[in-house]
């Protein structure tokens, strides 16, 4: 028996996300079907993290057993077996045996998550699905002046979803950076946002990326930040930022 | 009567490229569909350059001319009520009034093309359509080599498609370009090779990259590129590149 990691990259577009379900195309099914079609077992899959349906992965992790008997297999024919079984969409990156004792999730110590927003009047035609896009312009150092308020050790119920399952609100938010570059020559704008931590909250990037969007369309305050986070009330946070633009960039391990 | 000139991005894989067609969506006919909806007038668009079926831009170039009578019509709502007009994959980053007597071919005296190549084993996913796939690792220095054969005033009759209607095969290369960097983080990198010239022949770029994939694959070597062209003979080139991996950056005028 051998623990395998996988690191892969998917458009969150063309499935429902990482967790398989009974009527949707998922990430977690089509590689899981991918490892059935190439070794013949039923395996399961653990990733660091689920992502929602319409979130991308550069850098998704995720762990399962195999037993393929006394045969050699070397990670990187491992890795060209299952892009051979897989479809448009997802793929494999790396495989890697690991130690038995490897948990893409539990045993990882750091994610990075990218935000990333196409800011200008016209509608995105080649990132389309791959950034959201806000027409008025946003005031990027308001929005960086908001984020200093989050990073740290804090109690985040004002941007955990309802549906989270942590057993803490508290998370600590290691780097929360936001910068600006010049994406079309014609004035259009691109804002990335990106977050690292050990772990987040369900919808803790999104919720955090729409308030910042008030704060960067002048609507809130950078303070406004600090204060709906003091509120510990979901309520009184911005709004949750829509998938399309959400990057699960990397998973670090020790 | 007002010259307008339009700068248009678009995604080449939602059109069956830029020239009007009688069966086939394109992207002259999609903007030429939202000015007579803005403005109930047939017009004619003058692009700096037809793009293949395949081929994005980042900036391509378009004029026309529009009777608005008196009323007032700025650069900026003319493009927002054009995008207003717009579908997914095609739209208006800016339009400018201009002289009368420009013309966004003639004019134009320099244009810069871009060709990304996706250097991995694993296929694309967020970059699907958006870059060519080569799996064998490309030798970039070779490439490099292989390159500055071409630049410079030559007859480019080797890379030119055999249906180029231009009268003379011979172009003026001012700049090409070669070099990579990572892509995702798992080894995989982004091959990217940047061609400016006042003009090019038909296929010169996708028929120049074709040819330096062979150096960069050790089946050439550089100096057989020098060969190749030499021999003014397109039988004697490389195979053409896909088009995906193919931008029209940006056209420059005086």
């Amino acid at each position: 028996m051998t623990r395998w990691k996988l690191t892969i990259e998917y458009k969150g577009t063309d499935y429902a996300g990482w967790q398989r379900q009974t009527n949707a195309p998922s990430v977690q099914e089509a590689i899981e079907k991918a490892i059935q079609a190439f070794c013949g077992q039923e395996i399961t899959l653990h990733a660091a993290g689920r992502t929602d349906a319409g979130v991308h992965a550069w850098g998704q992790v995720a762990h399962f057993d195999l037993d393929y008997g006394s045969r050699p297999l070397s990670g990187y024919d491992l890795m060209k077996a299952l892009n051979a079984h897989l479809r448009q969409g997802a793929c494999i990156l790396k495989a890697e045996s690991v130690a038995e004792d490897f948990h893409a999730r539990f045993s990882a110590v750091n994610k990075l998550y990218r935000y990333r927003i196409l800011n200008r009047s016209a509608f995105p035609t080649i990132e389309d699905g791959l950034a959201w896009h806000i027409k008025q312009d946003l005031d990027v150092a308001a929005m960086q002046a908001g984020a200093k308020y989050l990073v740290g050790t804090h109690d985040f119920t004002t941007f955990r979803d309802s549906e989270c399952q942590a057993k803490s609100p508290e998370k600590t938010l290691d780097r929360l950076d936001v910068w600006s570059r010049d994406y079309d020559g014609a004035g259009g704008r691109e804002m990335i946002i990106e977050a690292e931590a050990r772990s987040f909250l369900h919808h803790q990037v999104r919720n955090i990326v729409g308030t910042l969007s008030l704060v960067g369309l002048g609507k809130w305050s950078p303070e406004d930040v600090q204060k709906v986070l003091a509120a510990r009330d979901r309520t009184k946070g911005g709004p949750t930022a829509p998938p399309e633009g959400l990057y699960l960039v990397r998973v670090d391990y020790p």
